[in-house]
């Protein structure tokens, strides 16, 4: 008999996927990137697998944006990735390859794959965020993941603030995401600020991304370092507000905005230093994640040993 | 030997405390309220232990409001009570009565009470808010208390609002709170409102209450059913954002404040529905506390069982 000693990890954060074969002590063996339409995000998923899939699988985990139902196997509700909502993930992934198959939140596996091999391994407790298009949280608790959904990017931080893809007002994914910053910027020139950004990407303002704001930020840019504090700001809110719920030993930041550090994190850990009761902040180290962009697919992967019993 | 046959659990959710002499099934056998100062609030309280104390009792639990440090026994942090910060609670409690003590947040403490014989005994996860003076929280999850801050209260949903007791800006509880709806009825009035209101307490609006506050709603007042609507609302943004984050089976609200349930709370559960993510408001019922101003000191008291191991 073949020996199992290979767990499959995915992480379909947006558009973007990940799948990674990854061995026994988190380590990646293969990695597999695509970008694809939001109509083609699950044959995509799946042809990715199959690049990877041998005997030798002990599992499948996947880590998917939006509400999950895990006993069922479900994405419930995916604002950023409407294609897969109410897709049976689990059920359809197990007809092809024959292993135990497990979804959880993109957040929540990320927040798994940073306690086990990443930035969170010395810590019992920590709140991950995830910085980029858009906002999404993990809580590892007791040393291990809390099942909850940790919407962190949808908890309403202005409570009569603008309105969120979810439907609520005044989300700090509105606030403080990548979404968030380039729609200020747009907004910024469109009304007739000046910035060097208007000459960014030949003209086209709706090209801006935050990678160009942090760059036109460091060129002393006005409206590019205003973006980013703006967004830092709103960043310290939440951090805060998870340091007042979940009094963690560390808060983790991921994704791609976390580039930014200079401004935009160090900006909002000033935040949250002024809001969040100063025993919970001075006990509570703010940290980059250790994994990157591969977090998500480690962290699933860790759940598909687990649930096959076989790590 | 004299059988254990009872815990001392112990509610200082401000100057009204409340002590009671619980048996293993969680019934109070004995119970003592007091009305204290801030500063006499130690005092009175380890007289209300020695009312309550014998050779049966196997240990003491005490609920406190404020940030708790439980393996030191300290109170870190109580912007309601500042004169027991930094107080060794449990070691001075065990000088005079030699048996174990422990000490938890108070609406933690209110959480596990539900847990054990309220409103939360048929649910595995559930977020507790208690409603009065200030806003607590405190979470069960997989059947046990979430040993977190939890402090929902002070949660900013309002990133640029008023600066609460605690240092921060916008919390929750300055919104949604009994203190919140006084001073804005004080506000108005002093700003020129009319109301039936002004008649209320000899024309003092200092000494109006959220009760004189919901009887002149009832009464068809339109500042008082203003007051109630708004500060509904804004803790719906709260309910909301817990459920967000903590996807819980129930929501049980407790304190004084749940007496205007048809007004204030029908508000937030509305305000609620609009705002949390569909799939996760529909899983989550909304339900009063069982135990009323009970639920701190009969979960302080199932702590207290738990760390002697009698029960």
């Amino acid at each position: 008999m073949t020996e199992k000693r290979y767990a499959i990890g995915a992480d379909i954060g947006g558009t973007n996927l990940r799948v990674a074969l990854v061995d026994g002590d988190g380590s990646i063996v293969e990695r597999y990137k695509a970008s694809s339409t939001d109509a083609d995000v699950f044959d995509s998923f799946v042809s990715a697998v199959g690049r990877l899939y041998s005997g030798e699988v002990a599992g499948i985990g996947i880590g998917v944006a939006g509400v999950i139902d895990r006993d069922k196997g479900v994405v419930k509700r995916s604002p950023n990735l409407p294609s897969v909502e109410g897709v049976g993930f689990a059920d359809a992934i197990r007809k092809r390859f024959p292993v135990p198959v497990c979804i959880e939140n993109d957040a929540n596996a990320a927040a798994l794959g940073e306690k086990w091999r990443g930035a969170g391994r010395e810590f019992d407790s920590f709140v991950l965020f995830t910085l980029g298009t858009g906002i999404g949280g993990g809580v590892v608790h007791g040393g291990r993941l809390l099942d909850v959904a940790a919407e962190l990017g949808h908890m309403s931080i202005v409570a009569g603030g603008v309105r969120c893809l979810c439907g609520n007002n005044g989300c700090l994914e509105s606030y403080a995401s990548a979404r968030a910053m380039t729609a200020r910027v747009v907004e910024s020139i469109e009304g007739g600020a000046e910035s060097l950004l208007k000459e960014c990407c030949e003209g086209n303002v709706y090209k801006i991304s935050p990678e160009d704001i942090y760059n036109y930020a460091l060129d002393g840019d006005n409206l590019a370092r205003e973006t980013l504090k703006t967004a830092g700001r709103h960043l310290g809110v939440g951090i805060a507000n998870a340091i007042n719920i979940f009094s963690p030993e560390a808060v983790i930041l991921a994704g791609g905005l976390t580039g930014a550090w200079n401004i935009y994190i160090e900006t909002a850990i000033k935040e949250a230093s002024k809001r969040a009761f100063p025993e919970l902040f001075g006990a509570a180290r703010i940290l980059p994640s250790q994994l990157k962009d591969d977090a998500g697919a480690i962290g699933a992967a860790r759940l598909a040993f687990d649930k096959a019993g076989t790590r």
